[in-house]
């Protein structure tokens, strides 16, 4: 199966947090990772976020250096990368962030169980691709983003996405900025949450690099998938 | 107060888990690793762990190198430090491996609810502190530690107790080795669960070192706590 170069990019607390247990986002990280993050943005082919986090943070995902913006037009590019949300039951507001800042294409990928209303309201203002029955098969979704050119595609979460993809085998690299605070909270969201491995096993990672930025330190993580 | 030199030490995945959901531990950190716990349990006058830790591991907690007892014994100590349980209710099974391997004082701290049958089975393995009504009050536990001669405390956990300390600002330093492994679950342990801190708020660290240790990597923080 042929599929993009994925990556997850986020931020954590130093107890792997990724916000509060009422998913109230905290600052993590300061300018420099900012900038760090918004420089992913701007060399990726497409971000992709879970419904989860579109409905608790409603985020834009766009480029927002200007100066980026300026290179990506002048290499014939839109401003921003493709912006793609998975999506099963087609629950993203029409008036999404997403939809509403920024220019670039939007995807909503669903499955056949969606309302079809719904999916008719998204076709207005994104492409609607179809991939799986009741949830979203998220193999068969990669392989269509790559076939409409997605190369490189960077994942910003939320920790539901981040367990799908990296249990179903579809991530290369991690990233995690980890910062200087403790958020706590026993249902506080992680990077990685949904099931979780059973019993001893777990998912192994080659450490490629870490680096002190600001007051944290960037973990960069290769995902050693099983064979 | 006068209390303890007071440290956090876990193992953690690289998306902050310290168990799986099943609360099955799995390997994250190797023998060099192993050592260090070793040696930090070693130079240490005291291990405190959580009951829950207690009922879900049966951890015993004791030195492992011979030459570090021999070390120990030469200066006059016992061979391990002193083992102190925070166990409300009393609940600390009397054949735990804490009180059946090594030599070594033992400690248990309960509050003034936990049932008397309970205290007086534990009175016959360890000595019980009382500290607290219904929970044992954390800073006066920690101080009578203090006066017990224990200056210096390693908490290994779980994140219940992380948090209970943590939140009650009582933690001086937090030492996380970042394993190379995913273990995910929405409900599997992390380094602080607790309740967690609500809206915005955080707990600010400063991070103090980072080492490559074998395939993860060693992070010690500075708890700056709120004054």
């Amino acid at each position: 199966m042929d599929r993009p170069f994925i990556f997850i990019n986020s931020a954590m607390s130093a107890d792997g947090k990724i916000s509060t247990w009422q998913r109230k986002q905290v600052r993590i990280s300061g300018a420099i990772d900012f900038d760090r993050v918004d420089r992913l943005r701007c060399g990726s082919d497409a971000i992709m976020v879970g419904i989860g986090t579109v409905l608790a943070d409603d985020p834009s995902l766009t480029v927002k250096s200007v100066q980026r913006k300026i290179e990506r037009k002048e290499k014939g590019f839109d401003e921003n990368p493709v912006r793609v949300i998975i999506d099963s039951q087609a629950r993203t507001p029409i008036d999404a962030d997403i939809f509403k800042k920024g220019e670039g294409r939007r995807i909503v990928v669903v499955s056949s169980s969606a309302p079809s209303e719904n999916v008719k309201a998204l076709r207005r203002k994104a492409m609607v691709i179809i991939a799986g029955e009741s949830r979203v098969d998220l193999p068969d979704a990669m392989e269509q983003l790559y076939l409409l050119g997605i190369n490189r595609l960077m994942v910003e979460g939320g920790a539901t996405l981040n367990w799908a993809m990296l249990s179903s085998g579809l991530v290369d690299e991690i990233y995690t900025f980890v910062g200087n605070v403790i958020i706590g909270g026993q249902v506080a969201p992680t990077l990685v949450d949904g099931e979780g491995f059973k019993d001893t096993s777990t998912l192994p990672l080659e450490l490629i690099s870490a680096e002190k930025i600001e007051q944290g330190i960037l973990l960069k993580w290769k995902v050693l998938n099983f064979q």
